[in-house]
């Protein structure tokens, strides 16, 4: 009986300990010249938009593959990898490894990375505090550092990380930020995961560094799968996160279709899709929508 | 035995049957002359209004008999029926079909409707996007449009409904939106409904089109009566709905009496009334309670 | 046996009874000269801030002993005191009784006190409403007012105060806000309680009436306490809260690192301490942390 108990005990436990795993990741800041409009047209008011003011040079982030050999390739489906920076993923119980390089030879300026929603030791903040700070939160160009990081118990949800070493205000500005998505020890993984980065660029309110319908990500899905979506603003600004067609229940059970979010804050919601059609997904506050921060969500049959 | 128990299920079913039906509304977008500020003095702060700055015409969405016959009476107690548009009211289970005539002869644009919370094919969803959308979404002076919505299981609540056509951004401003009010499918209505509708309006903050006690909305309720408070926002801005001398929960349990609306979110407070008083309800941000975001409830033993 | 659980039920309750109580606090409107950058320098961006724009006259609350003899010493560990005024501690079930004296003898403006998240009746609301608001609204230099209030079952938390009288607007852009902190009936206080006040003064963007780190408080805890931040927020922008290398629940039970907060919005937060460091707390609106909405907490083992 106590052998088959125990035998039991293990295998309720087994798929939760194979999940914890040290997860590594190799990101650099790297320099990119970027086109906010690339379509130059903001479709909605049919109106064209200067390239002169959307095409511009920066720095992101950049996920690498092992010792920062290459670049590795974007997450298209998931509309990240450039701004905002690669989709970086674990689950709660994980150690998570992230090798940094600063490789921004262009503004030549010191950066970091700085990690919401996970576990660390102060050397792995990355913040920039004058007299408290170590080498994590000045990485000079060439140099390299190691974020150690926990994925917790109160851990689990979808987290911004970003630059916060001493030019932070401009990294930010140009779009030096990413999302954490961490899954629960035992949670199974949506079908579809779709990032989405509230965040201002110069006059344009962008959707992961991209203004108007057709230059901001399409996301797609089938009927019947499991879709969520990471929302995260950036900036000085609150924002409003709406999908057409659709509503989600808050964390405390009630319905949803519109949620207020502010800079640093972040959340996901799901759904089992059920609403075939072409989805208008934006900030409901009218001034960003007229900006540029909305974007297309097509649902197939 | 068996029977008895099969009529005791019919009868406890029989009241959320009861409660399933078809509401049908005929609604129009219709000119209007509209004064922000009738009796012109900001009655806190001791100071005339110049009426030349807040008497304009604009189009608002109007409740009206079946067949657009003739206008239908103001729905006065709840606040609504010009700025904001009609109380929609239904029950989750409820078919809603939204009859929508363009009568927009003055500023002659093409206008729709735009519902939240709400169930519907991607035909009633009302929002222009080129290449996608169908009559719903741009209807023209003269031109109707029947919109179908289902008040779903997730659909319990108060939400917002606007114009999402090519001139959303101006009919907005001038006052086109509306609340959708939802019960549960046996959920008690209340014994009053107030709608707050915060909206900018030219350099004024309006609650429901209007600036400045004495012109804003005064609600009334007795002690004893359960209140219901629609809040919704529309326009660029973030605001936070406080009423004096209550409290109430939130979703989560948490005791409230300020809580933060961003544009196009909506939820609704409830409180059995036991504070009788002359209070103030106001958006609490600094600025538009001086611009004019604040208002009289009174409570009568 | 009967006598014996009547005695038991006895014992489980005068720990709540005991608590019941009726607290009094003496509080004046008092005139001050505050330097709200002491330092005068902004240490993350190592540049120097020019004192003729942070020092100026104002107003704030002020606690004092029993009948306004003397001022009350300041609670420097909570950041309290002057800017924002004392921290007001009660339990649900207390009667509070709020001795005011208006002692503005420099602006020699009329001023109140206006309580969120207590019960009270209509004479002690505070807030000016021509035509039904009756002394407490409008107290003269010299004079003085009761607030009775009562800790209900919906008041525990922290909530705001402040003046709104006729000068609210002024009032509160010098600094004329307090928190109330309201345990529930039985519950355990916490080690540790800090303020933090989001507020902008002038151009600077301050917390607890500070700008930039060395000025702004500098809170400090020890791994093992449990600590507990009541946040709120006054004037007419929406923050972000945000402390490094920490996490906590939402009320619905939802990891979080950053929380949205609005003009008189107020939530507490509490963690059992186990990251030793100096951390920083601040708004993430990138602006905002930029104009010194940003300070210290250190941790020690």
């Amino acid at each position: 009986m106590l052998p088959a108990l125990v035998l039991l005990l293990l295998l309720l436990c087994l798929p939760g300990m194979a999940g914890a795993a040290t997860r590594e990741y190799w990101v650099a800041a790297a320099p990119a010249r970027w086109n906010a409009v690339p379509n130059g047209w903001d479709a909605i008011h049919g109106t064209a938009v200067d390239p002169a003011a959307t095409v511009f040079p920066t720095v992101t982030y950049r996920r690498y593959t092992r010792g920062w050999r290459r670049p590795a390739r974007l997450d298209r489906e998931a509309g990240a990898g450039r701004i905002p920076g690669p989709l970086l993923r674990a689950r709660v119980g994980d150690r998570i490894l992230i090798h940094f390089k600063n490789l921004d030879t262009v503004a030549r300026r010191r950066h970091s990375m700085h990690f919401h929603g996970v576990e660390y030791e102060h050397g792995s903040d990355g913040a920039f505090i004058p007299g408290f700070s170590g080498p994590g939160a000045v990485v000079p160009v060439g140099g390299t550092f190691t974020y150690e990081l926990r994925a917790g118990r109160g851990s689990t949800g979808v987290w911004p990380y970003h630059d916060h070493s001493t030019a932070m205000d401009a990294s930010i500005a140009g779009g030096m930020y990413g999302v954490l998505s961490i899954l629960g020890r035992r949670e199974r993984a949506p079908d579809r995961e779709f990032v989405v980065a509230f965040a201002p660029m110069g006059t344009l309110q962008t959707v992961n560094g991209r203004a108007f319908v057709g230059n901001t990500p399409v996301f797609s899905a089938r009927v019947g799968e499991v879709v969520q979506w990471d929302v995260i603003a950036m900036g000085s600004e609150h924002h409003t996160f709406h999908v057409h067609g659709h509503r989600w229940r808050g964390g405390d059970g009630v319905p949803l279709d519109t949620r207020t979010i502010g800079p640093a804050e972040s959340f996901r919601v799901r759904w089992r899709e059920d609403a075939p059609g072409a989805w208008l997904y934006h900030c409901h506050v009218e001034n960003h929508m007229a900006q540029g921060m909305i974007g297309l969500y097509r649902v197939r049959r």
